[in-house]
């Protein structure tokens, strides 16, 4: 939560590394490392860029304290010029990064660094921790407030996420998804994320019957009054109970109630049932929430059922990402500069898809003018320029002999700069714009692309040049 | 990270019940509520119990400041009355839990708080979250150093983790679990785990050759020189130019090899490949680190196959728990105070499984005193005392009829007093005595409990008392 102090939530080997270039004099070699990920959670069409604003408060901020640095003298075998480096750390690279609310694709760079290798590296850490936990739960987040089709989604999460941070940075990527609110107080007080929440069972049980539950809450919040339905039986007490309260204590103080929460049982047919008893009561305005364990799948199949929710509050499978918990993206050397030249690097493994795009990049996004819909991604080397007054042709990087050749778009880079030379040159917009810039970049995307299973594989292309230059590397590397 | 700012983190419910319970004057009722969990992550056998240092700090720290009350004025509709009472909160409940490190099992409190239920209420959220988080990556973090045989396991997830304190207090948890280090610097600086780590792939990439880059670190780290070998090709490549390296650079130098680390491929070919090659050269001492996508299920697979690995790295399947990202911990009334008498208070719910067992409880364990085995978890009123001096029936709380009586055991209460009213009488162990204490506990339940598929049901029983108490308020309640 506190991240002003972040420098030391570093992998050992960033500064094993780190001594090791001051010593063999490569410390101030300017490197490019990109980050990227290899396959979208829950197999999805696209993920979402989250958490760049954490990013930037992290590097602008960046500093060892002295405490920081008693610590690795006495831990470490270290150089001493590298503890005073470390003691003046300054960052003064350049950042290029997509901005958050961008939908983004396996293989491409969502974020860049230039600079000198030993400050490069040692980011690596966080940059990936912040990107991977927040693009996560934004894509997540994102997939349930499309099955909801248009009602309401909560983020209900914060007792079963992992850690502090992972409830409250957490609630910030689920609302850059689309949720309209959480249950955590302090999301609130730190980002202005609506929080909400009324009752618990705790609480129908600390009285001697439901309805006198009811009844006090009705009487302590009349003009907000939401009941949690389902302690002892949903239809046969909470429902009629609630009506009841409603009668008797609501309406006389002259306000509508505003609600009622199922958090158990079949949600489909109770919801269908309590709907059908609030309206006969006269309380159509009055909403169902419902909770207890839901997903993209679950809200899907219930919304077909004919369930009558008009609010979900999903918990621990948005907060985990419970059915794809891990977001995989990377942090990889791509070029070397060398004589003000940049020299692609790129990595092979033994495992082919763990294979890299070399060189310093940029990544455009080719928008059809006529319908506005996204095209393709194409990624080129940085200084390349896509010229979108005449005619492209775009192909497969892998099978290259599937080319189209598109006209009357618009290509629009992604990366934009974030730092320059260390100094911070972008404005991050507000939460809410995040949100609304989210929801308008999604509507570029076809609906094949946005369907939950076997979406199409939106293109992601690479420049003839960078194609040839990936294309020489290898060949060239297989060999090594 | 700052565990003394969680006031607010705390679901809005909680407070609109604070101010609910004050105004209709319930806030100072007695009341008790437990944590359990239903489920054991990945159908284990057992759980363990971690994270309840992190909640003695937040509950002996635990105050609102001045900006959170005005916060609060600003966003909700609260009594006067209330503000007052949160800006001077003081936490006096009393707080018993089960020590870090015990192996814990499904519906048996594992945390129980008495107290106003103003209080007890209000540290819901975080109660449930710490220990949630830290018991689901303590059980997995076990489940993985058991699948190793002996083998060390290091926790290498933070860039893969849920946010900053899901790094951190993770690699806390997985050290409970028997970790033995971390990747992730500032873990070490705060919880003294050591912190481990040589080079990326970006160091390789970083020079003209392979062998080059192992040089320069072998110049650099003589004495613990890890090299990592699968940036090319580990057998044609990577191995060889480590031996070079090792004999031209560490040998020389009056230091033997660390290790060489793998980091992709298949681990089992590779590692017994390498192993060869090592022991020819004369480096039979020098560790071999296997990483990339590991779990208990892999590292049990490829020891199978006679993999030949001494040390397992564990990243983003450890760290998220990926198999299963959520502890469904719970917090719920069990009971209320009346004229200095515990009235028991059950949920029914609408899901049978979410059923609570009633009354302000304590859990005994009961060990065979011939073998040290743990026989049975027993769940007691508070006030019970189980006489082990003679023999002891135990039954199954919904098959009645499988019962045993035993003898020759002794019983050891598991909840043990943390705070009276509001003083901290709990002195927390070392971390690294939570470990040994956590392999000690586990050493006293049968093989069976620990095996990763199918294990046996351990017994988790109710004592007749309270059996007779939960029976009866079944039968009145399922007439409400």
């Amino acid at each position: 939560m506190k991240v002003d102090k972040l420098a030391m939530l570093t992998d050992f080997y960033e500064l094993t590394m780190g001594n090791g270039y001051m010593l063999s004099g490569k410390m101030d070699q300017i490197v490019c490392f990109d980050m990227f990920f290899r396959k979208v959670p829950d197999d999805g069409g696209f993920a979402i860029m989250a958490g760049l604003d954490q990013i930037i408060r992290y590097l602008r901020d960046l500093k060892f304290e002295k405490e920081d640095i008693d610590f690795l003298r006495q831990k470490a075998d270290f150089d001493e010029q590298f503890y005073n480096y470390l003691e003046n750390f300054k960052f003064s690279c350049d950042v290029w990064a997509m901005p958050e609310g961008t939908p983004i694709f396996p293989n491409e760079p969502i974020f860049v660094v230039t600079g000198p290798v030993i400050q490069a590296q040692l980011i690596e850490t966080v940059v990936l921790l912040t990107l991977n936990h927040q693009c996560l739960i934004a894509t997540k987040a994102n997939r349930i407030v499309r099955a909801a089709l248009g009602r309401s989604v909560m983020e209900f999460g914060s007792r079963r996420a992992h850690g502090y941070d992972g409830a409250v940075l957490g609630a910030r990527a689920a609302f850059i998804g689309g949720c309209i609110g959480t249950s955590c107080t302090v999301v609130e007080q730190t980002f202005g994320i609506p929080a909400m929440g009324t009752m618990a069972h705790s609480w129908v049980q600390m009285f001697d019957s439901e309805y006198e539950a009811f009844k006090t809450y009705a009487e302590v919040y009349p003009d907000s009054c939401t009941l949690l339905v389902d302690t002892y039986n949903v239809l046969k007490s909470g429902v009629p109970n609630a009506i009841k309260v409603f009668n008797e204590v609501v309406i006389p103080r002259g306000f509508r109630p505003k609600g009622i929460r199922i958090d158990s049982g079949d949600i489909t047919y109770l919801s269908k049932e309590s709907r059908k008893m609030l309206d006969e009561a006269g309380f159509q305005d009055c909403k169902i929430v419902a909770s207890n364990s839901l997903d993209e799948y679950i809200i899907r199949d219930i919304i077909i059922q004919g369930a009558m929710v008009d609010t979900f509050g999903v918990g621990e499978r948005l907060i985990t990402s419970k059915s794809e918990p891990v977001f995989g993206g990377v942090y990889k050397l791509s070029a070397i500069k060398k004589d003000d030249v940049w020299i692609p690097k790129m990595k092979l493994s033994e495992n082919i898809s763990k294979t890299t795009i070399p060189g310093f990049k940029q990544v455009w996004r080719l928008f059809d003018r006529t319908t506005g819909k996204a095209i393709s991604d194409l990624i080129t080397h940085k200084d390349e320029v896509v010229d979108d007054s005449g005619s492209y042709t775009i192909f497969d990087p892998e099978q290259t002999w599937k080319q189209k050749t598109i006209e009357n778009f618009t290509a629009k880079p992604l990366l934009i700069p974030i730092f320059n030379k260390g100094v911070l040159v972008y404005e991050s917009p507000s939460l809410h714009e995040i949100q609304a810039f989210c929801k308008a970049q999604i509507s570029t995307l076809w609906e094949e692309v946005l369907r939950f299973e076997n979406p199409h594989s939106y293109y992601v292309d690479l420049s003839q040049k960078l194609w040839d230059c990936r294309d020489h590397l290898r060949k060239s590397m297989s060999g090594a």
